[in-house]
Parts: structure tokens; sequence; C-alpha cells
């Protein structure tokens, strides 16, 4: 059992033990030529070496090789996705008075898909115990290796979430020192991990990509680091004392990586999130980081 | 019309000039957040910039965008992909003397696939110029935006595709100077943008990744310059008086990046390009590199 409030690498390492690779699948060679396999990772022995991720370079040596009826790959992670909360209707429909679209369903499965996994949804559970209970036994019912849940982890009268998890289940741990992440939970219900997300938009896609990604990785056999660069910060900022995660656009020039860290009143976290190609990790000790200071910035959408 | 043998980016800026990206279309905002967006491209001004790619970030704005009901996207570009050679048939089947398994279509269809077109099957065309006609006139009939294919660009009595070319399309330029790929043709058929590639594994590969890349990026809409780092190299090697794309392994250490060339003897090209994550470039005025030299690599596989 993991302690409250984390600093981030503990609880990944955390995560890490708790999450073994899918079994491998053979699938024959002609569906395996024919399936985009970027995302598949090989797992036996042969001529390919066991974890090494199909790409499209891979093909020419599986299409020659005559005699190979099949390819062992590890199976694609089935991933349980979970929106809570009465408030939600389905994008695109009209909205009465307190309703709003329920965005975290599609971005959830957007993320899943986008790392090799494969995303089921289980509905959305109104603000019931009872509801919550079936979504999350649909999930069971399908087999997911892994659920991911998005809202109900504050610690309101109507966040069931974690009671649930408490009877049903285990917590290995409630709270991380992320600005931003701060109520993300980790634990298992009947047995199948679960990851507990805040709902907020920047907050969500934040711990998505800083929890959800390695173990949705972890789970397809690929290797879990993030592909970051040194890059020199264009303007200086204030930093609090707690570890954050600044999204950021990164651009190279002949002095190497410089990032351009995003940021607006209100609305203006989504045009930050659809602008940044990286996010700028800064250090809980750092208080003030200046113009030309390096920090590490995980690039988005990079292939490890 | 273009020189012959050309340099890369002579060849590259008369692409540019030839392809512009295809129309866009409007999909519905259910369909748009059921896709993996990750490889469309935005057309219409508005909330997410003209030209923006669409990654799991934008889904929420997209999905709280109550009163949206379709987003404009380019159109996934269509390619008719087509091998040539008696001699080739279809991957896994039993192999007759003088017989190799096709593992160009699935090789260019995995490539194409993973740029963010829609790979289109035009067969194998026979060593006679009606087959390969018949094949050329079906990608006509499928309306595709660009053909590729593969084999026969060399100067022998079977090579048709070249005089074929010169009656019924255009060559824009035949043969470029780098090595491995010197053969390499782009041209139309009847008005339609056709590379063809050389046969061999390596030089498909490696033009795939120079030429087809960049031109089905830019018909998607996409921004077509490689991802590349400045990288020491590990071992000194002899280079030719030619550009040169070398298969190499790029790693990340205190002091930046490093890049392992691989190279083996003859069937050891294959197990290179599967181990290789960039394009080492050595220019032509380059006769020798020592180990510690900084070259350019292209990442392979990363997203601009």
């Amino acid at each position: 059992m993991l302690d409250h409030r984390l600093p981030f690498e503990a609880a990944l390492s955390g995560i890490e033990v708790e999450l073994a690779p899918c079994e491998s699948e053979l699938i024959r060679l002609s569906e395996a030529l024919d399936r985009v396999l970027a995302q598949d990772v090989v797992w036996s022995e042969g001529m390919i070496p066991a974890g090494h991720r199909l790409t499209a370079s891979d093909i020419t040596l599986l299409a020659t090789n005559g005699h190979q009826k099949s390819v062992a790959v590890v199976r694609r992670p089935r991933v349980g996705v979970l929106a809570t909360g009465d408030e939600l209707v389905p994008p695109g429909t009209p909205l009465s008075y307190g309703q709003i679209p329920n965005s975290s369903t599609p971005l959830v499965s957007a993320c899943v898909r986008s790392w090799g996994g494969q995303p089921l949804s289980l509905g959305v559970a109104a603000d019931r115990m009872e509801s919550l209970r079936e979504c999350l036994n649909l999930g069971q019912a399908l087999s997911v290796d892994l659920i991911v849940t998005v809202g109900g982890t504050g610690r309101g009268d109507r966040d069931f979430l974690r009671p649930l998890l408490r009877t049903e289940g285990t917590i290995m741990f409630d709270g991380v020192a992320i600005r931003g992440g701060q109520t993300t939970i980790f634990g298992r219900y009947r047995g199948c991990p679960l990851f507990a997300l805040p709902g907020t938009p920047s907050a969500c896609r934040l711990t998505l990509e800083e929890f959800v990604r390695p173990a949705v990785l972890r789970l397809g056999g690929h290797p879990t680091a993030p592909v970051t660069v040194p890059a020199r910060v264009a303007e200086g900022f204030r930093a609090r004392p707690l570890l954050s995660f600044e999204w950021a656009r990164v651009t190279r020039d002949e002095a190497g990586f410089q990032a351009h860290r995003l940021r607006g009143p209100g609305v203006g976290i989504w045009t930050s999130m659809i602008r940044a190609n990286a996010l700028l990790v800064v250090p809980p000790d750092v208080s003030e980081v200046k113009a030309g200071d390096v920090l590490e910035a995980q690039l988005l959408d990079a292939a490890a």
C-alpha cells in the first residue's frame, strides 16, 4: 500500500509493479500485413527481437519470410472508459440549464487509441452509488484490462468513487503531488486496475499523459518513458512549490530546443492544450524560472 | 521539365509545386469524435486554427462546443499502390523456383497509412506493357490522388514504366543523386502524380521516406519537414561522393544525441532497417565521417 500524496516517480513505480503486459496473441500474417502495425509489439523471439515495436520497415521482412504463417504480438489492452456526473449529455445535443457535453469519453478514448489500446465505453454514471457500480461491473463483463474514470474524485457528498473502491476494491494511492492533478486516484475495482482522474479538461488531459499513458503502453508491451528534450525557456515565469507540467510549444533553432509556455486566462487553457506539442516539467523545488533556463520538455505524440 | 539526376532539394521543391492539398470534407462531429483524429487536419478557420493537426487534446474542445454539428478536415489522400514483376506472389504462399513474395504492396501501404493516407491496391503488374497500363488505369478508376509503383525503374528490356510514361504521361524527373535511390522517377500518368521507386527493399523504404512521405503529408495538408536532431556519430565510416542516408539508432545521453550507424553484410540490411529509428544524412561532399562528428539525423515515425 502506497502513501497518500505520493511524489510522481514513486506513484509511477507503484504502477509498474502492478501492471504486467497483456498476454500475446498469434495473428495471421496476412492480417498482420493489413493492420496498421505501428502499435503492435512482437512478443516471440525470432528474426525480429522480442519487445520490438513493429513499424512499416518490418513489413518487408515479415512479408518476405515465405514459410511464416503467423506472428505473435502483444494483445492490445482493453480499456474501459467511464465518465461520471448527472450533468453530462452526449456531445452535439442541445443543452438544458446545468448540462454540459460529455467530453471525457471522447478524450480518453482518443488518447487510449493513440497509445495502442482499445477503448470500450462503460457509459456515463449518474451521481448515485448504484449507477457507478453498474458501469464498473460492465467493465468486468467486457473483460477490460484497465478502467479509466473521469470526475467524482473530489470529496463532496456526491463523489461515490472513493467509498465504492474502499468497500469493493483497493486504493493504491489517493492523491498525487502534481499541480492540477492532485485528486488522481489509483486502485483496483474487483481486481481490475483503475485510474480515477480529475474532471477538469486540462487536469484530465495532464493526468492521462502522466499516468494512463505509461500504464496503457506497459500493458501493450511498449517502453513507457516519454521522449524528452532539454529546452531553453523563452520567457520567465513564477512556479509553485509543487511538481508542475506546463503546456508548451517546443521549436528547434541553431542553439537547440526552445520552449514557449502557453498560458491564457480562463478558456485560454484549451487553446494552450491545442497548440502545445510538449509538457514542460517544472520540479517542485523551483520557485522561479528565468528566460534561458533549461528544463526538460516531454514531447507529446512522439514515438519512443 | 526538370533535369536528369536532380539534387534532392530541387526534386522535392518540384514535388511541392506539383502537389496541392486534397480538398476538405465536412465530417459529422460524432464521427469525428470516434475517429482516430491524429491524422486529420482541420481546414476551416475557427476555434482551432486552419492547418492544425488534430490530436487527442482537441477532442475536448470539439466535444464541448455544443452548437457545432460538423468539422471540416482535409480529405485523406487516396494512394494507389502497384507492385511490378512476373516473379511476385502473395506473401505466405509456397514459392516455386524464381518466385519471391510481394513485400512492396504491404510495405508501401503500411507507410502510406502511417502518414495519414488511404492505400488502395492496384494489384501486381506482370512484365508486359498492357498489364502495367491496366493496373494504372485501375488507379484512375479509383480516383487516386497519387500512384506509387515499386520496381521496373531499371533500363532493362522488361521495364515498361518509362516508355509508358513517355507516351501516356510526363516524366518530371528521372533519377536522383541519392545513394541507393538513383533510379527513382517522378511523373504523371494521365494527369495523376506518380512515384516509381526502386525495387530493392532498403532503397524502396528509403525513397518512400524521402519522397513519398512528404508528398502524402502535403496532400493531407500536413507539414512535410522531417523531425531532425543533430547527433554525434559513434563510430567513423567512409562515405561516397553522393548524398547518403544511413540507417541508424539514435540515443540520448547527457551530452545530447548519439547516432549508431547500423550496417551488416547482405541480409543484414533488413536487421538494420528494423532496428533503425533514424536516417543519418551524409552530405555528398563528405568523404569520411569521424567518430564524434555531428550529422543531422531524421527521426523515423516522429510526428512533426
